[in-house]
């Protein structure tokens, strides 16, 4: 059915209409107006030119502010609940092309309360454990140590406490309810937590003594989140955020978002290849049932997540994914084919990736905020 | 009408049956039995002998234990909300007794955190100060800095945080509103609050490395809260709390619980002596018009606050206080004479207190717990 998708921050199902959630949650696109705008400030990220990261709030306004020598700072995190996949990765590499263009500082947050209040399963234990293992992930792709700070939630709670408890205080359980459906056997520190995502959102204005402006690119899942940041924020006297929303990075198995639920559709940074080479084997493509019939009727890229790899992540150069697009709906390419490029590239990528992330065992301790 | 009072964390009204309270909240009479146990410790205290402290939770339990070697740490605290009165006193006064009688080391936690959401009128700053303010006054009562230690949630939240999200995991939002009696417009922060309220008593078995039992001393409105704390208990690998519960101290308008919302009515610690006469002065005593009168009729101690306060606090002679209860309802000493001797003793006691509060200063940092 049409519109039969949920997205919160904490599920993702069915088909999602990335244009009726912007809809639903009162989001603006990210527009031609806009992609000009953002392309003065540099070379245009093909997330912005692919339409990956797609929606904004406020984004005019922290721009107009920026044009006139306001710094603004960004922000960003992870639920640390398990090995980082490539759909966690997504708006970091983002997050990075913002840092690299607009000069900002990054605050990072480490959501290991998050994470072990909303999973049976999960120990405080793991979720720390995850914490420091995903942080190498982000500095695996180059973030600039001086300009970026991890924030882990029970390491520097008494720096966000305060924070959380001004939110908290101006939050009744109604809209908390309204805004994440909440119920009665909801437990009450996942309904308090919100108020621990909104607290970074207002640090740098504690720690720089002025009001600065924070952009938060993230994934347009956790939206809500920061729909109570923003409504909370003028009367704590600070800024609203400004947001810049990323599409769900998809599973392997053509759903629309990864997800660590299905380990077999999805690509963890620490697979080694042979593992890797076997997932995309068997990945959606939506191809025909022979290479005869295929070369006949042609693929179908826009459901296949060979595809969607290379379009969200891998392939930067717009001609030569326009160039696959066109030999895949024609025939001329088959599956198996698209299949090896993808995972030529992607051993490439991962390989890079976990030297990077060896090398950043050493550098843990320069990107963790002090509390 | 009988039964129509109120007493929780946050409110107390109405005239207060205790004896139907023990019944409401499932706890335990402190009878004869318990006395003469506790009497083998030491000099039963007065209020003990006085039914003051009046009702227990599992305290049979923690005595075995305490019997066979095993040494329980005691937990109690103080919401700072604004100045120390007198009813904030009397719990701390019979921990000092406790602490006397049982060598234990004490927790004592100032929930600034619980002030600043519950009171829309205080800041995190008001609380705060109010918390160091507060601890003047614990300190003037003669504690034993190595026994004793003040845990200020914002400042120690690095230790607590972790405890109080494993109980916030296991309380739901149908709990915490038929404890507290929450709905759709309570704040958020106010329905996590009480895994914080929760948190010291399993402290001492974190920091012992072993099962630690914990004795609260507290006002009975505060129950609701440890109710909470006993029912996730064991699920955590920690030991119930057991508990002693005081009535409320009276105001001196002869209301049921001294309340800083009547300040004419409250005596607070730092007085000075003329403020303490003239509320004294004021204070309600049932008795009758004119001093013919009530020589006739004789006057009636058990509405008297006069009389309370020898009663719960001053007058630890019981002989005494039972020779002073006599002569009131035979018309043998009048109201007048009454207060003559209260404010003699209550300015003696405050003078002394607030010498000791000023000394206190010094001592402060070495009774807050180190986060």
């Amino acid at each position: 059915m049409e519109g039969d998708f949920k997205v919160t921050p904490w599920e993702v199902t069915g088909e999602i209409d990335y244009d009726l959630l912007i809809e639903r949650f009162g989001t603006k696109k990210i527009d031609e107006q806009m992609l000009d705008r953002l392309s003065k400030y540099g070379p245009l990220h093909p997330m912005l030119r692919r339409g990956v990261v797609y929606s904004q709030r406020d984004l005019e306004w922290l721009l107009d502010l920026y044009d006139k020598g306001v710094q603004f700072a960004l922000y960003t995190g992870r639920g640390p609940s398990g090995h980082t996949h490539l759909g966690h990765l997504m708006p970091w590499i983002f997050n990075k092309y913002l840092q690299d263009t607009f000069d900002a500082p990054l605050y990072f947050q480490m959501t290991d309360d998050e994470k072990f209040l909303f999973n049976e399963n999960l120990s405080l234990e793991d979720t720390l454990r995850n914490t420091y293992d995903n942080a190498l992930d982000l500095i695996a792709l180059g973030f600039d140590a001086k300009k970026t700070k991890i924030i882990v939630d029970t390491k520097c709670i008494r720096t966000l406490y305060p924070l959380a408890l001004k939110v908290a205080k101006k939050v009744t359980f109604s809209t908390a309810k309204a805004v994440f459906g909440f119920d009665n056997s909801t437990n009450i520190g996942s309904i308090f937590y919100t108020s621990m995502q909104s607290a970074p959102a207002f640090l740098p204005t504690e720690l720089e003594g002025r009001k600065v402006p924070v952009l938060i690119a993230c994934g347009i899942d956790q939206d809500p989140h920061f729909r109570v940041t923003r409504d909370v924020a003028e009367g704590l006297g600070y800024y609203k955020p400004s947001l810049m929303h990323t599409k769900m990075f998809p599973g392997l198995s053509g759903s629309d978002k990864m997800s660590s639920s299905v380990p077999e559709s999805t690509i963890y940074t620490t697979d080694p290849s042979k593992v890797v080479r076997k997932k995309i084997a068997n990945a959606f493509t939506g191809g025909a049932v022979s290479a005869e019939e295929q070369r006949k009727t042609g693929g179908k890229p826009e459901v296949c997540a060979v595809f969607k790899y290379q379009f969200y992540l891998f392939e930067e150069d717009d001609r030569r994914i326009e160039d696959l697009s066109e030999r895949c709906r024609k025939g001329e390419i088959l599956c198996g084919e698209c299949k090896k490029l993808l995972t030529d590239r992607l051993v490439r990528f991962l390989e890079h990736h976990q030297q990077k992330r060896e090398e950043a065992k050493d550098k843990l301790e320069d990107f963790l905020m002090k509390d």
